[in-house]
């Protein structure tokens, strides 16, 4: 007996090895056209992974192309220190209030209100009670993507 | 009397129009960068106008520098028509569902979930219930922002 067949791996011919490397340079094609233009996706905000950034900070992501979204789940208190980025932010506050030290400004975002934050200006926020923050940015913030947004995590 | 004095209208010194247009030197070199950049805008949903489409279609915009959002309101049963743009479109349906057409496919969207639509490709809508679908575009639609959208005002 084969080593394959004792670990339950069926053995795959000829022809079934030709039609998996047809079907992966399929699946390459449609991933290099994907990378391009983005793709249809369709997501619940259920389904997609909480990320607890501390104990008072948690985010989910769905990433397009150009764009991405995050939901932002802030506790009251949390403070999200001052940073900037070359992303044009978009803060729509879904629930809850976020204050927002920018500009020389503190501007107190409620629940139905918007911010959009120009590419590189600096900013810090603060819950002002528990918060629901969709954040979209373009392009999508690489350093949350890859998990380099060390002010975040403390 | 001068007539600017009859109307009421102050007249205005050497000084005081140099400094007029000094101001507006300022406020168009801050509009240069703005259009450059995109600027800081706090709004509120509640103060964007709502743009009447036809009887079933409301929509409110909100334009950043390179995202748009645009906060759609369709009464059940409202059909958007087929149609394409090169703009990426992340659709998040904040109350209601909507079934899409797209890519071969009905996907019917609800309260809480997320669609992807990758540029040029072709979709179509129905609103199942009264649905509130924030759309996010890549680049801002232009179509939109001059209402030359034919296809929403029937």
């Amino acid at each position: 007996m084969s080593a394959a067949k004792r670990k339950g791996v069926p053995r795959k011919s000829a022809k079934a090895k030709a039609s998996t490397a047809k079907a992966n340079v399929l699946k390459n094609t449609v991933r290099a056209n994907s990378s391009t233009t983005g793709s249809l996706k369709y997501l619940a905000w259920n389904d997609v992974e909480v990320e607890a950034m501390n104990p008072l900070l948690g985010r989910q992501l769905i990433v397009g192309h150009q764009v991405m979204l995050a939901r932002v789940l802030l506790k009251k208190g949390c403070i999200v220190p001052l940073h900037s980025h070359v992303n044009e932010q978009l803060s729509y506050i879904l629930e809850g209030a976020l204050k927002f030290y920018i500009d020389g400004k503190e501007i107190v975002v409620h629940a139905g209100e918007v911010l959009t934050i120009p590419p590189n200006m600096p900013h810090k926020a603060e819950a002002m009670e528990d918060t629901v923050d969709l954040d979209i940015f373009n392009p999508p913030r690489a350093d949350w993507i890859n998990k380099t947004d060390s002010y975040l995590r403390k």
